[in-house]
C-alpha cells in the first residue's frame, strides 16, 4: 500500500499477542506450554509496544535513542506514524537487516563502533547537540515499561492463569512491563527472568540486591540482551517483582531456537527463544505448570540462523 | 499435559487462522499483503480442519488414508482424539518429521516405496483386507473439502473483503474449500491455485476442461502438491469456482519461502510457500489489490529448510 494512507495511524496499531499452544514441545518438557509469539507486531518484536508509547506520549518533535535494533527499528516506525522525527544510535556490529529496517521506516541511523566510543555518550553528545529533543532509552524509561505492560495485561485477560510467565531480561524494559500488567489485572502469575549466562548481570543484582554491571557488553547470540546493566526503573520493579532469573548457557538458547522452529513452526531471534532457553535449563523449576514463555522478537539475519540450524544436532 | 485430560477433545478444536499482515513485503510487491498463516494449526497444516470433520462425521471405528505427511499427521491427532483407529500409507520419501508426528499421536505408518507400488493400489489392498474401515482421501472427499470451507468462512469473516485468495493447489482440497466456504458467506473473492510449474497438472486441467494427469508424482520441493491430478470432487467445484491457476518455477518456491520468513517472520515449508510463489511469479496479476496468501502448514525437513536458506542470494 502506497499513498497517504499508508501510514494512516490505525493501521499502525499494536498487534495482540498471537498465542501460540505448543503441547508436542510441552508434553516432552513436562509443562503445559504456551508462547506468546511477538513476531508478527508492526516492526516483528514487543518492542513497539514500548516505542509507540514513548512517540505518543511525549510533546517533543524529535526522539533520539540508543538500541541495539529492535527498538529502534520500533521508534523509526512509531516516530514515522505519529509524525516525529528519530536517531537511533547503533552498534555498527548490529544485524544488518535490523539496521535497513530502521532506514526503511525513514529513521536516521548513527552507527557507533561500540569498542571505541559506548553507545551512552554517543547519545549524550546528539542530546548535547540538539536540547530539544527526547532522548529514549530502550528499556529504563517509565513510558517504556508502560508500554509494555499492555503485554502482561493480555497475558492476564487471555484465561486460565499462567503459574509462570518467563521473558528475556536485558535491560529490564520487559520483564518490568510484565509485572506492572500482570499486577495492574490482579494476576499472581510468577514473572522469570531468563538471561544470557554470558552476561548475567541481572542474576548478579538479585543475588546482592543491587544494580550489578557487566565489565563489557557481553558476547551472547542473543544480541537483544548485550546489555551492561538492569536500568534503574527497571530495577525498581523487579527487585521484589521477578520470581527469579534463570541463566540461559548459549547452547540452550540455540536449542531453544530450534525447538520453537521444528516443534511450534516459531521463527524468532535467539534473544525470542531466551525464555524457552530458560525452561530447558531448569526444567524442573517448571514441571507440570502452567508456562507462558515470550518470545520477544524475529529479526535475525540469514547467516547467523543457518549457523544455529546447522550446528545443532541433525533433525 | 498427560493424564486423562491430555486428549480431551475440547483442547483439540481447529485453531481460528493467524492472520499477519506483511506490510513491508506487500509495499514490495506492490500489493496489500495478508498471510493466512495455517502452521499453528495443532499439527501444523490446515489438513487438521478436514481431519477433525473426516473422524467426527464418519461412524466407521478405523480410518484409511494416503498422505504425503500432513493430512496424515492431522488425521493421527483427529483419530486420537475421536478414539479412532487410522493407518496412513505413506511414500518411502516422506519428510521424516512427518512420519515421526503420525507415530507420535499413536497413528499406524504404512510405508510405501512409491517407485514400485502406487500409494492407491497400497491403501485398495488394506481396504480390501479390512472392509469395515473408511477410506479418506486427502482431497477427493466432500468431508474433507468441507472442514476445509471452514477456512474460507473465515476469510470471509475477517474484515474487508480480499480481492484475491490465492492458495496452493495440490489434489485441489484446500482451494475447492476455500471455494466452497467464501461462497456460502456470500464473498466474491477470486480464488486463485498455486501450482509447482513441476507438476501443473490443475493448470492444463484448467485449459483443456478436463482433468489432467501428470505422468508421475512430480519432484518438486512442494512436497504437499506432489498429486498425480486433481480429485474429482474438486475438479467440480474448481473448474468454476477457480479464477485461474499460477505456475510456480522452484525457484520462486524458495524465493517466497525466504520471504516470509525474513520479511514476515513466518517459517513454512515449500508447499506453504507456494501461494507467496504465485504472487512472485505474476507480479502484476496482483498489484494493487488486496491479497490474502494462504500459508498452509510448516513441516519442514531441518536439512531442507538449511539448504533453501543457504542457496538463496545473500540475506
Amino acid at each position: 500500500m502506497t499513498g497517504p494512507q499508508a501510514w494512516a495511524p490505525e493501521r499502525w496499531a499494536v498487534r495482540p499477542t498471537t498465542l501460540v499452544r505448543a503441547d508436542g514441545l510441552g508434553a516432552r518438557l513436562g509443562c503445559d506450554l504456551t508462547l506468546a509469539v511477538e513476531c508478527f507486531q508492526p516492526t516483528g518484536s514487543f518492542k513497539y509496544r514500548a516505542a509507540l508509547n514513548v512517540a505518543r506520549t511525549v510533546p517533543q518533535e524529535r526522539i533520539i535513542a540508543a538500541s541495539s535494533g529492535n527498538f529502534g527499528q520500533a521508534l523509526a516506525l512509531a516516530c514515522r506514524v505519529t509524525g516525529k522525527r528519530c536517531t537511533v544510535v547503533m552498534p555498527s556490529t548490529s544485524a544488518r537487516v535490523k539496521v535497513d529496517r530502521v532506514l526503511s521506516f525513514g529513521g536516521e541511523v548513527d552507527m557507533v563502533d561500540v569498542a571505541a566510543t559506548s553507545r551512552s555518550d554517543r547519545v549524550a553528545q546528539l542530546a548535547a547537540d540538539d536540547p530539544s529533543a527526547y532522548l529514549a532509552s530502550a528499556y529504563d524509561d517509565d513510558l517504556v515499561i508502560q508500554g509494555n505492560a499492555s503485554l502482561g495485561r493480555e497475558l492476564a485477560d487471555c484465561g486460565p492463569a499462567f503459574d509462570c510467565v518467563v521473558a528475556p531480561v536485558g535491560g529490564g524494559g520487559l520483564t518490568a512491563g510484565l509485572v506492572l500488567g500482570l499486577r495492574e489485572r490482579g494476576a499472581h502469575s510468577a514473572v522469570w527472568g531468563a538471561e544470557p549466562a554470558l552476561g548475567n548481570d541481572a542474576a548478579r543484582s538479585l543475588r546482592s540486591g543491587k544494580i550489578e554491571r557487566n565489565a563489557a557488553e557481553p558476547t551472547t547470540l542473543a544480541d537483544g540482551a548485550r546489555t551492561l546493566s538492569l536500568g534503574e526503573r527497571n530495577w525498581a520493579i523487579l527487585q521484589h517483582g521477578l520470581a527469579g532469573i534463570v541463566e540461559v548457557p548459549e547452547e540452550l538458547i540455540r536449542a531453544a531456537l530450534i525447538s520453537l522452529m521444528e516443534e511450534a513452526n516459531v521463527k524468532c531471534e535467539p534473544t525470542g527463544a531466551l525464555a524457552l532457553g530458560a525452561v530447558l535449563a531448569e526444567p524442573a523449576r517448571f514441571a507440570n505448570k502452567r508456562i507462558c514463555c515470550v518470545v520477544s522478537g524475529g529479526s535475525v539475519d540469514r547467516a547467523v540462523l543457518v549457523a544455529i540450524l546447522s550446528e545443532g544436532r541433525a533433525g
